[in-house]
């Protein structure tokens, strides 16, 4: 099997478990909430304003901001008044921490062997080398929507990421667990595709259609499997 | 101690020895030619093609690609006119190769458990990324004037660096072998410095003054006595 060049990943679901990692930051604050209702709350502000970055309502705007500004709106909507600057502060940076999914490390470390393997994430890069640091991901490069001030789906963004390495699509393998960021990349570079399952991205009840593609080029229950899919 | 929360290294010369790197595979080619006057003359197009850059004459460009045309002219110039594309290619990846001074991984493996490490080099992101899975070296993250699209001394490539880690320059410690480049880096961020003393940077015969300067925080012999000083 002739490998890909590098293989470049979505994180947020994909490699680390945000739905409960804010849970449990939520329940370590004591806060009077459903932890899962506020988790669910807060990442469905994601998108909608990185839309607005995309067109162009605002201007370039790091994903820590986002997060904060989405922090006060969730927190307006649950009526929690009570915490300070500082606890606020605190808890937008467990975006930096969250944990990665049982077979991340080792299935990362496994890939590493046969290819380049970096990010591709829309979270800025402090929080992306931070999360590394703390969760102990062995990226041999960390990218970002930043480093093309382009947020995916931006065709830029993943054409960006091309760029860097100097390589055309066919050498790139995307890997996510978002059928639509797959889509993108593929549209944007004709990459191979990695369809990852994280049946539990959103908490216990599943809330996406989990099933297989014929049009994706690998289809894995996480990165140990998709490493033994391609001989690592 | 209050440690700087980011220590952001040069790396040609300062982490890895590029001289030395250089020597072996010029005499791996078995070339007509002093291996040290070989690697001295192409190093010495290096600020010059940059400087071109910087100065507007030519558009974004490489190292990768600079590394590449000053090849070109250095061959000429020492007559080496028998080697195949595919050999120039190669030798001109020897850059993506560096091997790290001794002190250099034990020193950062050290640094990097009191404080984020990570480059802030002239070299393109895909060579720095090969260079530390070929070396080991661990950062935290790499950064290259290619996230800033100017090159070094530019004060817009170490105020882009504050920006991506979201500090002021009193939280920052640039680490260099060179006294220009954390001249310009205080200059531009008002950071710490250390100068690191690689008095074979040039090969056998010192070429600069490697003298201490009271006008930097630290003086160091390498990364393992910078630790020390550090307290890590």
């Amino acid at each position: 099997m002739v490998l890909p060049k590098v293989a470049a990943f979505d994180v947020f679901g994909t490699v680390v478990d945000w739905h409960g990692s804010i849970c449990e930051a939520v329940e370590a604050l004591k806060l009077d909430v459903s932890p899962s209702e506020f988790a669910l709350a807060w990442r469905s502000l994601y998108q909608p304003a990185m839309a607005r970055v995309r067109q162009g309502e605002v201007g370039w705007t790091s994903i820590d901001v986002l997060h904060r500004q989405n922090l006060d709106q969730v927190l307006d909507r649950f009526k929690i008044e009570h915490l300070s600057a500082a606890q606020k502060h605190a808890l937008n940076q467990v975006w930096h921490r969250l944990k990665p999914w049982p077979d991340a490390v080792e299935g990362l470390q496994r890939l590493r062997k046969g290819m380049m393997i970096c990010t591709l994430s829309n979270g800025n890069l402090a929080l992306l080398a931070h999360m590394a640091k703390s969760a102990g991901l062995p990226w041999d490069l960390i990218l970002s929507a930043e480093n093309y001030r382009h947020y995916k789906p931006d065709p830029k963004s993943y054409q960006g990421l091309c760029e860097t390495w100097d390589i055309d699509g066919a050498s790139l393998l995307f890997v996510a667990a978002h059928k639509d960021d797959l889509d993108a990349a593929y549209a944007a570079t004709g990459c191979k595709t990695a369809y990852i399952v994280r049946p539990r991205e959103f908490g216990p009840v599943q809330r996406v259609d989990l099933g297989q593609e014929a049009r994706f080029t690998y289809h894995a229950e996480g990165f140990i499997d998709l490493a033994q899919q391609l001989g690592l």
